[in-house]
Order: C-alpha cells, then sequence, then structure tokens
C-alpha cells in the first residue's frame, strides 16, 4: 500500500539488517488516519469471506485490529494476551513462541469462550518476520474448531521465512508493505503488485 | 453511557470487593460497535477544546484511544509503554507507577518526540481506580510542555480515590461509567448524570 511505504521511507529507520523502527506511526505513536486505511485494505481484500472476528495480539497489533473491525462492520476484535509465564486456568488456550527480538520465550494465551467453534476468522499484525506470533495464534484456532479465513499485515519482512511459509500452506496473505532488504540504514521493498 | 452499564450489568463480573472482569467487551474480547460509541460520546465532550493528540497507556487503552481519536477526525494517539523495569534512553520520558492490581510496581515510558510542547492532550484510559497510570501520564505530559485538556475514563471505581482526586485538582474527567460499589457479585452504579 503506498501510504505505508511512504511513511516507512519518511519516517521509519532501518537498524542493522534486521530492524526497522516505526514508533513514530505504528509502534508508539499512532497516525490515525493511516490506520483506518489499512483497515480499508484488509476489509476490502477479506470482506467476501465474511470473517465474524479480527484474532491478533496485544499491544501493537489492537489498533490495526480494531481499524479493521470497524471497517467490516464492527465485527469484535480478540487480542491475545502475551506474558511471560504459562499460567494455565479455565477456557485459556496458551502457545509458547519465540520472539527473535527479544530473544527470549514468551506466551499468548486466548480465552477460548471468544473463538466460538466454527467460526471465520482473520487474523491481523503489525509485523511478519519469522511467523511465530502467527503460528501461535494459528494453533489457538485449531484448538478452538474455529476456520481461519486469511491473514493481514502493516508489514512483512520479506528477508525473513514467515511469510513464504504461509504462502506455502496455503494461507491467504495481504502484506499492506513487504520489506525486501535493511542496508546501511535504506530499506528496499518488494513489488507487492506481485502477490 | 447507558450501553456501557448494560455491558457491564449483563457481561462485567464482580469479584470480591474491588474488581470488575470486562474481558467479553473491553479488556480481551473488544466489542467494536461499543468501542466507537464510547469515543464518539468522548468527542463529544472534549471536540470544542480542539485536542491535538490522544493519549493513552497499552494494552487495553489502546483500542479506546484509537476510537476517539477516529471520533475527533482522525487525531494522532500515543500509548505509553509499560514494562517492570527503567530503561532510560534518549527523549524518553519515564514514570514509575505501582498497580494495586498486579500488587507491583511498574514503569511508564513516553518518547517525548510525540507530544510536542504545547500541544493540546486528551488523556483516554479503559479504568480509572487508584489513579496511578494517570498521575504518570500527566507527569509525562508536564515533562513534555503540554496541555492536559481532560480525562476520559471506561470505568471508573467510584470507591477508590483515583477520580476524586482528579475532581480535586480541577482536571475535566468524563467517567462513561462509575462503580459505586461491588459486593457479593453485584455491582452497583452511581447516577452519571450528576456530574
Amino acid at each position: 500500500m503506498q501510504a505505508l511505504i511512504e511513511a516507512i521511507r519518511s519516517q521509519g529507520h532501518g537498524v542493522g539488517s534486521q530492524i526497522v523502527k516505526v514508533d513514530s506511526f505504528l509502534n508508539h505513536r499512532l497516525d490515525t488516519g493511516l490506520l483506518y486505511e489499512m483497515g480499508k485494505a484488509f476489509a476490502l481484500r477479506y470482506a467476501d469471506e465474511h470473517p465474524d472476528l479480527v484474532l491478533t495480539v496485544e499491544a501493537s497489533g489492537i489498533a490495526l485490529a480494531l481499524a479493521t473491525a470497524h471497517a467490516l462492520g464492527d465485527i469484535p476484535v480478540v487480542f491475545a494476551k502475551k506474558s511471560a509465564a504459562a499460567n494455565q486456568s479455565g477456557d485459556m488456550a496458551e502457545e509458547k513462541i519465540f520472539s527473535f527480538t527479544r530473544g527470549q520465550e514468551c506466551v499468548i494465551r486466548v480465552d477460548l469462550r471468544y473463538i466460538p467453534a466454527g467460526s471465520k476468522v482473520l487474523i491481523v499484525d503489525d509485523f511478519l518476520a519469522n511467523g511465530e506470533a502467527l503460528r501461535g495464534l494459528i494453533a489457538i484456532l485449531k484448538r478452538a474448531g474455529a476456520h481461519l479465513i486469511g491473514v493481514g499485515i502493516a508489514i512483512e519482512k520479506g528477508f525473513q521465512p514467515g511469510g513464504q511459509a504461509l504462502r506455502a500452506q496455503g494461507i491467504p496473505l495481504l502484506s499492506l508493505a513487504v520489506i525486501e532488504e535493511i542496508r546501511d540504514g535504506h530499506i528496499r521493498f518488494r513489488d507487492t503488485d506481485q502477490h
């Protein structure tokens, strides 16, 4: 999406070869107008599948998920909670995921009462890199007996394997910006019209 | 706000005398339509003050802040980041706050580049109890040289001192639902038309 790519170009900062900082519009300060444009793009792509809810992970996925859910006619959002330790209780489904950014394992947790069996779920998140968070969310959906209709990502790091793994599984994936390479502070994008 | 009070009555769970669980529409699953109604209520109350941005704390304040910012014409949101330990760097303003719910101190942190000096700020959060998070946010605004135009809260625990302290300081406060008492699982509300 051109507006997102422009925002990354003008405000994003490449750090080393792996990290792009987008705190000024996506991860700390939120560019509200841009978030609604992104939400509309996901809604346009997935509305025909009639998702029942949007699933994401706290904290920075929440804004994008809400904007998407609004564009889809105010369907509910469920955000997985993240914590350092497991704490099984009641109807909670938990998955361990490894955060490469933080270099540590963490647990994501969803109350299965909020993901009805048979429901159609759209997953939305701000970043896709190794795909660990998505792997955990998809595992939770399976335990819930819900159907994944697709995934919407703001920024995919195309040089990390998460996106390719999803596509190889035949999971519909819309990444609004795909970064091909970060080098010397310069960010190079994939031509996203190709997929 | 009647829709919020109805949601708390029908879906909220009083736990002991201090806690109300609203995971089904505000803290884990989000009732998107209700969030936009709440955002519109804050916008209606504060639009005449022309806020430049909405400030909140991750994670559960983000959705409410975004809905409010959207209703105010897509002004930006800044969410304070929360962590267990201090980690001073660059333009980060940090405040220690005590979480009574968790029984521990934590640090909230805002990059001051995103709160321009002289800007008019509306603070929004999901809960107001002892007011520790708000105290921290207000201290950060002072360091930024920004103006607090008011506070919007979804659920105020009227039996805890945060709301009274803000009102005593003359800070405009709109709480959409004020809980007077939680006893034996029953939740009693204050008549919010009184303030």
